[in-house]
């Protein structure tokens, strides 16, 4: 696993980098020491790129002194005038977010160990039976089911920081106004290049339902409704498509035969940054080390 | 779930967008539909950033009179130069690879349906247990273990489009030179801000060894051995770390009394980008849809 980027202030004073013998403390850049032997500039106030120039080669030949590594600068959308200038000086792209975009640059003369980005994009898909055998599904505005007629089950992405069990009961609540209980994750699905390079994983859970009017959601959802399970099951799409018959069976499994999912359990440890709660799936329900998180 | 950006031809000519009537086809950038009603620019020549500015005005004119939504540019990052024309365009960033980045214009009043970034990295834990309840543990030579004497299992990022059950059996292979078979993940936990503001989730697998003979990386393995499994539980980090601690209870859950992970099936759906396979993991192994993928 690969650790964090904790910050601590870089207390080391600025060395003399001129030919001549003169301390010039304002050609480097402010700058933190990562727990990697790295460093973090975060750019916050404007700079002229020429100023910004010359500051960066000198912090970079005072860091290269120093024996760090990865040299890492934040730059937020306001000052993109200053990319081409980092770019120029052999930074390469690490990722970006609307609002910044952050630069690389591996000093020293071994492979970097450089974390990749974030690879995976994380959905989920809510299995919502009642006692009635009906399960809620879904038509979506948009899409590739769009106009089929095709009934599905609610899906939608897991926010930035959300846990995959509550996405899948705000998902449902949201495209169809329906509260929910979470059960169990019962499968999860991954796969490639579903969005430019990146990747998918789908976790398919079972709730739970608290309430029965639905209250769909205008902008996305075009229809919702219960449906009888075998109705929804025997769509064609169902019987032509790999995925959409191997959910239906799976179902089926979890209401005529019981088989077992997973089920999140709070866990925290030392070893994770900033000491937080995670939370663990498996189908161990109860353990000696955990309470579980399904029924708080 | 989030569609494709599958891409066709903008066959639609360019139109005359200067007041005086002439037609000027040299003053759109070229670009391609996708297929959510918005536009990709793929720029891949040089180009003068007065010369881009002209264009990209023009082009984001004429996009609008067409009622496209959202506009993607990626600028490999030899085109740096041209990144400050397109924020100051009102393009904002929204990801990036090391060779490139990828701005983003939404066009309608509406609030924008641009999907999010990929939001979590993907690694894996290797449990793997020998006949005589040994099992394989390394110590590492960065991390926050680094140094303390601490024998950990073989963990490691599953790399961009890897499936998830060959990415533990790769590292295993990796890090202590063991053969290895997939059995099932057992577990997996998620977490937030491990990275940045990314999350990650580390997929617990078990895997039976398939041969014994340990070969360590030495780049970044201190030791690697074969250790008795109360032993390696019995460690102190195991009795102080609450999801040490769970694993460690997980493992014997397995070993004792045969608690069941989740196995991965090949799938294919159409509604996937390309038609691609996409490996479904529960713990139905045998299907009438799919054949295990653990065997194969």
């Amino acid at each position: 696993m690969v650790g964090s980027m904790t910050v601590s202030v870089n207390s080391t004073p600025p060395v003399d980098l001129c030919a001549n013998g003169t301390v010039h403390q304002a050609e480097l850049l402010s700058a933190s020491d990562d727990d990697h032997g790295g460093i973090i500039v975060d750019m916050k106030e404007p700079m002229d790129p020429d100023v910004f120039h010359a500051k960066l080669r000198a912090s970079l030949s005072f860091w290269r002194q120093q024996g760090k590594r990865g040299i890492w600068i934040k730059l937020p959308i306001a000052l993109v005038n200053l990319v081409e200038t980092a770019v120029k000086k052999g930074f390469r792209y690490h990722h970006a977010e609307p609002n910044y975009l952050m630069l690389v640059y591996w000093i020293p003369d071994t492979p970097s160990t450089i974390p990749a980005n974030a690879s995976h994009r994380v959905s989920i898909g809510a299995i919502v039976l009642n006692d009635k055998r009906e399960i809620l599904v879904v038509q979506e505005k948009s899409g590739k089911l769009k106009g089929t007629g095709v009934w599905k089950i609610p899906t939608g992405g897991v926010d930035e920081g959300e846990e995959i069990f509550m996405a899948a009961v705000r998902e449902v609540k949201e495209e169809t106004g329906v509260d929910t209980e979470f059960l169990e994750i019962i499968a999860f699905r991954q796969w490639h290049k579903s969005f430019f390079e990146k990747s998918d994983l789908v976790f398919l859970c079972r709730l739970h339902p608290l309430s029965f009017d639905i209250q769909k959601q205008d902008l996305e959802i075009e229809a919702a409704q219960w449906m009888p399970y075998e109705e929804y099951a025997a769509q064609p799409v169902a019987q032509n498509h790999d995925l959409f018959a191997y959910i239906t069976d799976l179902c089926l499994a979890k209401v005529d035969r019981d088989c077992v999912g997973f089920f999140p359990q709070p866990s925290r440890s030392t070893l994770d940054d900033h000491d937080q709660i995670g939370y663990l799936y498996s189908n161990v329900r109860d353990s000696s080390q955990s309470t579980s998180a399904a029924h708080q």
